[in-house]
């Protein structure tokens, strides 16, 4: 998408259209990349219940490093999904919570990581009859 | 989520309230992982136009390399989104097209998309004054 084009938002079909989303240099790859990280998705469904300080967030997802969770943050803050806060204590206490942005992100998000958790019976079967180990 | 619950669907809320997307060991994250990946969403997104062969969909996607686009197929027949025929001729011709829980699973992913593609102006806008270049 060139930046004299940002100004007209556009329905996926259209878009698709005109190749945008299917393009490899377009913006809205990075985006998408962000959102669907494997910690940006949690992300955003935790910032969904409301304002998380950094440790909360991590006690929260399993299995995340402080080192990606400070990326996925900084990725999600500079696309104006989340709003970081930091007040002036010793010691430091910062929060993080979605913006109205980010909240309507947030909401598409959880409606796919909704129908995955509430189809996996389904899937389950598929992975049984093709053999297919859950890992 | 142990196997033997994989019979009864949760809803979202609930599915976090148990912790399931949260853990890390749960295979919902696994299902995420493949429809999220970066070909895996303009996978699904093109196979909702119809049936591609495996060269209508890279000529489709830019910037797919063979083998990845052979493996995200992989990936999503295997969770029983994605049907594959080989016609048994000369030269091969293999076919993929989406299963009905892949249509599914394509319409959540598209609505993502969507809302990337069409509030694109905005986070154009916050990446400016954010100082952010576009990748």
């Amino acid at each position: 998408m060139a930046a004299n084009e940002r100004d007209t938002p556009l329905p996926l079909s259209e878009a698709l259209e005109r190749g945008h989303l299917f393009a490899e240099a377009c913006p809205s790859r990075e985006v998408l990349k962000h959102v669907t990280s494997r910690w940006g998705v949690l992300v955003l469904i935790a910032l969904l219940t409301g304002t998380h300080r950094f440790s909360a967030l991590r006690r929260k997802i399993g299995g995340v490093s402080e080192r990606m969770l400070a990326q996925t943050l900084q990725w999600l803050e500079d696309d104006g999904f989340v709003l970081r806060v930091s007040h002036p204590v010793v010691p430091p206490h910062v929060e993080y919570s979605l913006t109205p942005m980010g909240q309507e992100v947030a909401e598409q998000v959880r409606g796919l990581a909704d129908w995955i958790e509430v189809n996996m019976p389904r899937i389950g079967k598929v992975w049984e009859k093709r053999g297919v180990a859950a890992e």
